[in-house]
């Protein structure tokens, strides 16, 4: 890769073409938990490089300010979440969700000032038990995607989260590295979802859909798809269904929503064993922090007599932790100029030769793929929906959320 | 405010012009307690980004030199401070307080090498519990200013310092911004000397005064004063006295020296109490450090709770805290060519006008104000001192500090 | 010394001038120990900035390889160290010592890839307790140097390492400077070597020994020599026997092997008591690191009573850490510009002179001194070996570690 193409991959800042791009779609901000009631404590976002605050206001909306106050650059942070708006506590200028100025008390009363004053404002939308926000033009804000885990209720989905001390585009890549399952995971559940001979990758609307296409393994059919959706989503063909989105907080830093989610039913005691062990995707946190207690600074508590036994093949506990920590491993901005990509790279080649696509397009003038709500609403294969359909074409018969009177025609 | 105003009153580095110009200055180094005994351990000290040694000689004198031995750049805080002068434990080269090296035992006797080599030595004055220092051009050291809390005896005064981790002069502005007392002190006692509408500034020789001009509130005549004295001083009009120095440690970090004072008598029980309980301007430091123990880290031990309640507008505890948080939330050097200032920072501006203009003065070939002793003899109103008197009339008759002579003759 | 000269002594790191001289020698990289078994865990090693990863394959073999596996740049440090060669835990690529990539499992059967792509590998030798690895041009490696420290049998030598975080040289620097043994270690048996006046530095095969030329002290001929070989090495006169080894981590910290040996026999009680009890140059680690437990964070335990009764120069505890905190306390790379050197600094001088002609004459088409294995023969003199010998005869004629058949036919 050249380091042209290398740079345009990573940075996610404002004004550069990864990031603008970005910025064209609703992106996890913060979990809903963290602003668990109307006029709680403020918290603190960082995003694509921006330092936000968020609050949830009295009529329990979430405002996603700068986290500078206009008027002198304190901290809002520090703010009185207040009636429907949060006031700086340095000199009491109070802004609602739409980054209006409320109240300027300190200016003499009639003082028309506070109409000339915004603070930076996103808009913001909470789906699956996230806030979301959009950062981009506001004459091009998109509808909410129909990603099919933010639409089950919450009785029906697990999501979590944890940082990446790496760029997002690394961590992705790690997403739809389908050749290390084999190797990184092995001695886990991942392990068995290792690809067949012939891989393949098929562009859909939003984006495309990578897997086998039916080679017969332990005599059944192996048909497994995972789905990347513009512009940081995974679907993952686990039970229960999983899904990822790796949203940078900066070019160094990610933050990765972890899910678990069933589509028909709540979760059950089963399902919530195999998330709370963190034997998968789900890592466990520093409590109070998105940082895994196995982390960088300890070697992701690396055990060696583990990985010599063969039992792990890296000594390190859970699926999570294993990408986590591989990805971390390679340097906060991998440097993708010295490497030696073979044919098992085939979905990573196919992802950053997309996203390259993308913004060689959006470049020329074209609307990026993804906008569409409806071109999100994709569900992963983990069966091959039988007869002679070939990988392509089972994605596009059967890769789609059907809704109910879809369904019933069934 | 544009960039390079902004970088003119930020820097205080050798050769900046601000720099320059607080250097014609004493300004307090390390407190006199640090170095208790003659001939006691050496103390690090950071002045407008120079790195320094401090220590108390065999005659009590307290010496400032370079941290960097001449000799080969080993750091003299290490050094055994021995008959009149400390000794770079390397090779035993030894300095007294003035910068001359006494004593070169490495070399053969009779060489004549330690004539030709000194180390930076800046004169020190012991004043008020601190001890000065004065890092100009020897030929304009000026006398030693009559700051009236520097001459009341020991027990009079209450004296400690902390670390501000942001500029100076983010620091020095907290504490002209006359329009927050009624925000972020609200639930303590500063929130009642929250100014009138009226507000006055008016120059004085060595800085200015800021002030009310005497409006009717709760049925009594409002007139407070606090005033800026030349290069970083305030005079605060609490009960005891108070005030403040902010000293720059590098452009990044600040000392700030803070004081109870009382010009009649010891300070009692209840003036300690005031003290020592954190809720005024002197906060808790960490044991052994000179830093709060509520600090940036902790987001100031924050209480959520407190501020929802209404009890303390920000939930941090303390008004010196509250400055300090809001100040270093405004990032390390706050940017002000994005902030929005409106008739409320009327102090705020008039500080930087001031500033500006003396430099630009000096530029020109001026003096700086506040040079000559007697103009930092002055002492804040804590209310009107009757008739007819507008704000100005009233600081310049009765804002000096009367010696007995004068008071007598009253 | 110019800033130019400055530059070319401090800087290490690949394709710098002394960067490229430290590659033409063997140098430790790690301890044998850290590798204690077979198949063991790897090491992280960093050395001359470049991050490498040290393992024992099942032969007993060391492999030095780049940290990044040349793949998608993972880290080797988490590899399986498996049947001759260590396998990158992402794609299952695995490494012999030599770089081979030995197995490919990621990419289809009968792929040539893996006979296309190496890693990185320095040589490995493993003498006296020690890894020792060449990084320099394949076709230049020399033979392994006859230091005498790292051919005497096990029980004859104790070996420890630890982490100087300042430059290489400065550090080398502290270990030549003669002037310095009457004033830092004061208090200690280093002391009683203070030089005599008339010092001497004469130049031999593979770098100078320097020393005094025979003065009489306390009724004794003085006499004693310490050794610098090419291109780091020290020999002390001590008893038993020491030597240090510099090793550049990167430009700004440095990894010193210290060692006692004795060539007649086991080192006994008594030598291990001395090497133990940390008064001398090996000073006590922090559990499981190579930091010593007093250091820069804790002003290396300094304490300033110890000081004051002038028990100890410096009230730091062990001749070890003495010499470690000055060198550190002069900056991560001391400043040579601004020295002020005398005559007691005639090894330093000459220790830079001698290297910087060295890469005079390297630069100018010559081979670097020491490179001969013999002329690391050395073994430094603690007393004089009679007769009218002078300094330089002395060193020629008896500095020389004899053979069995040479110490039989004197």
């Amino acid at each position: 890769m050249t380091p042209e193409d290398h740079k345009l991959l990573s940075e996610t800042g404002k004004g550069t073409a990864m990031g603008e791009l970005l910025r064209r779609f609703w992106m996890p901000a913060v979990l809903s938990r963290e602003l668990p009631e109307a006029d709680g404590a403020p918290v603190r976002v960082r995003l694509l490089g921006e330092d936000l605050v968020a609050f949830r206001d009295t009529k329990g909306r979430v405002g996603l300010l700068d986290e500078r106050c206009p008027h002198r650059t304190a901290s809002m942070f520090f703010g009185r979440n207040e009636e429907c708006g949060i006031r700086c506590v340095y000199h009491g200028w109070k802004f609602d969700v739409d980054g209006n100025c409320v109240d300027m008390p300190s200016e003499p009363e009639g003082s028309n000032f506070k109409h000339k004053v915004k603070i930076k404002a996103y808009p913001c939308i909470e789906r699956g038990g996230a806030v979301w926000a959009y950062m981009g033009p506001p004459e091009l804000k998109p509808e909410f995607p129909d990603l099919e885990w933010t639409m089950v209720p919450d009785s029906h989905r697990y999501l979590t989260r944890h940082v990446q001390e790496c760029n997002w585009l690394q961590a992705v890549e790690g997403g739809f590295d389908t050749s290390h399952l084999a190797f990184l995971h092995k001695g886990t559940e991942s392990e068995a979802q290792r690809p067949p001979e012939r891989y393949q990758v098929v562009t859909i609307a939003a984006g495309f859909a990578a897997g086998s296409d039916g080679a017969i393994f332990r005599n059944e059919r192996r048909f497994t798809t995972s789905m990347f959706l513009m512009p940081f989503h995974k679907l993952i063909p686990t039970r229960p269904l999983g899904a990822h989105a790796w949203v940078p907080i900066d070019d160094e830093n990610t933050m990765l929503y972890s899910v678990y989610f069933n589509p028909e039913r709540a979760l059950d005691d089963e399902d919530m064993r195999r998330a709370r062990n963190f034997e998968h995707i789900h890592p466990e946190n520093v409590p109070g922090t998105d940082r895994a207690r196995a982390n960088k600074d300890n070697d992701y508590l690396i055990d060696r007599e583990l990985q010599a036994s063969g039992a792990s093949f890296t000594g390190i506990y859970g699926v999570g932790l294993q990408d986590c920590g591989i990805q971390e491993s390679m340097g906060r901005i991998a440097d993708r100029t010295v490497e030696h990509l073979g044919v098992s790279d085939t979905a990573i080649i196919k992802l950053r030769r997309y996203l390259l696509d993308v913004l060689a397009a959006v470049n020329a003038g074209s609307e990026p793929p993804g906008l569409e709500p409806a071109s999100a609403r994709m569900r992963v294969l983990r069966q091959h929906p039988g007869g002679d359909l070939s990988f392509a074409e089972a994605v596009a018969q059967h890769g789609r959320v059907r809704d109910a009177a879809e369904a019933a025609a069934e």
